[in-house]
């Protein structure tokens, strides 16, 4: 049984937005009916979408009505205050806010990690911090395998993550740097440009936003509640991509080859790792690609157990658009076996 | 008594090198002749200094007669060849260079960690690496009063690090990114612009040669040749100074304001460090500035006794040149406190 979906996609004109719809065509994503919503600025605005065209629309009462799947991709607020009224709708909702992440009742979903655990009673599934979904898809082979005795992450996290208009002051403050004039900051409160920024998010006690998620959310999708670990999140000047630094404890004694050979057998991971070559991940090569890269793969000799990598993902797809429409194929899985409402 | 010296600066058209002059001059270094050494290229330039030129020369046979204090900085197979030749001459040696750093027999000096233990017989005296001496800078107050089980580091090290054509490779390549135009990679094995690469140094089995010098040179200078400590340095697209993650697990239990307070101590050291005003340590701070900078201090609760922080400081100056001139000062009080040869 196939049949197509009528699938909502909120926030349809921000850089996740318009990358989810192009996944969704590139993976052939059966639809029937694209609805794209966006806010008030953006009403209007044509989505083309599999040689038709979607005319973005804001969210009303109702607008979910006959929805069987909405991508949610806008702020916190947009999704604490739609994501419940998708579902009363009958929708099954994909939410990549982290509005409802850390909800108990909320699986926080990368399909390669944890994606086994979903049902179909699930309605509402989150995606997690870009940041977050690298980290766990390496680290996933290394907590089944070994055992993860404790984490120390620093990510090099890149300037688009903070939205389109933050890229867009990334170069004109780099512009303006390079021909020796002053560049006002918007998007930060520093400037970016040729700089790096130990905030990313608001700070919760002496952590940021954005650490105490990595922290958080890798716990509960690893199903590993006292997860030791500990992060340190850097803005970085680059327009692509998001690198890591990984430190490991593991439980147990590994050797390099057999880590190399989990990780080869680690569906979403590509092991990019040739030293004498030169090769290893970095965000000019990842970027438009569906894989977590990982290299620089050493022995940590500081520590029982230790393994020192470095981790790449395209924030925008296996980091966010990507994850999200791979988490709708489960939903579409359960519709296609469903049979269909009269 | 007091006298002045005449000074030799082995790369004095390089970064380094320039700074270096410049230091000398702003701290009122007594020099009564500067003689500044470069490579053929640059051989007639003019370098002013406290009112006079000085010509640049290559290094000839002879080249360090009467000189009191020569400064390198300038290539490992320079120092290699030339070092030992100054000392034959009867000069004291501050090598900013590889050469030497783990030479048993020559002090690699941070003077603000192990300055104290210098005495008049040493005839070489060695700068480390610029990722080590902010590194340790930090660390030799928690090692003193806590001590340090175990250090892991990642660095966010700028594309000056590798020198002015590197840096003028950023400027060009952003330029052509920006433009959406290929350019071509020259100082780096891979594009700079708009990348972070994990990759500084040749590979030393799976470390590179930075995260090599980091580990060793912290252990020598901290006196504590077993100390447990690993590193990942990542090549950022900055253009000054360097940023470093720390994560440390010191032997016993610590207050974070005792962490604080100990700092505050801390020669060289400077806590920007204030989340709720945004105060925290960045290149585009620091540029220009002696210190190093420590912020983000934080409690890492994934391990016992577990602190997190970030410093900053520029690699020019506290990472390379004002380093070596504060070793100088101290062989400028030996050969002050010493009648003046006849």
């Amino acid at each position: 049984v196939s049949r197509s979906l009528k699938v909502a996609v909120v926030g349809a004109t921000g850089a996740v937005g318009q990358a989810l719809i192009s996944i969704l065509d590139s993976r052939k994503f059966p639809v029937a009916e694209l609805l794209p919503f966006a806010s008030k600025r953006s009403v209007g605005r044509e989505i083309s979408f599999q040689g038709r065209t979607s005319i973005c629309r804001v969210l009303t009462p109702g607008c979910f009505d006959n929805v069987d799947l909405a991508f949610f991709d806008a702020s916190d607020a947009v999704s604490q205050e739609w994501v419940p009224q998708a579902i009363l709708s009958g929708a099954w909702v994909v939410d990549n806010s982290a509005a409802f992440r850390m909800d108990p009742k909320v699986p926080l979903v990368v399909p390669e990690v944890n994606g086994s655990h979903l049902t179909e009673s699930d309605r509402l599934l989150a995606g997690p911090n870009c940041s977050t979904v690298q980290l766990v898809v390496a680290l996933k082979s290394l907590s089944d395998r070994w055992g993860l005795k404790r984490v120390v992450v620093s990510t090099y996290k890149i300037t688009r993550g903070a939205g389109i208009e933050a890229m867009a002051e990334l170069s004109s403050q780099t512009l303006a740097r390079l021909s020796g004039q002053a560049a006002d900051s918007k998007a930060f409160v520093h400037p970016i440009a040729f700089n790096c920024i130990p905030q990313i998010g608001s700070f919760k006690n002496d952590y940021t936003g954005e650490e105490t998620k990595i922290m958080e959310e890798s716990r509960k999708i690893l199903g590993l509640p006292e997860l030791k670990i500990t992060a340190t999140a850097i803005r970085v000047p680059t327009l692509h991509c998001h690198g890591e630094s990984v430190n490991v404890e593991c439980m147990t004694p590994f050797k390099i080859s057999d880590v190399r050979q989990a990780w080869t057998e680690q569906a979403g991971l590509v092991i990019q790792d040739d030293p004498s070559s030169s090769v290893y991940p970095m965000g000019i090569d990842a970027v438009g690609k569906d894989y977590v890269g990982v290299g620089r793969i050493r022995r940590d000799e500081s520590v029982d157990n230790g393994l020192n990598f470095w981790v790449v993902s395209d924030n925008l797809r296996k980091g966010a658009a990507l994850n999200a429409v791979q988490i709708g194929e489960s939903v579409l899985q359960w519709i296609q076996a469903k049979p269909k409402k009269i």
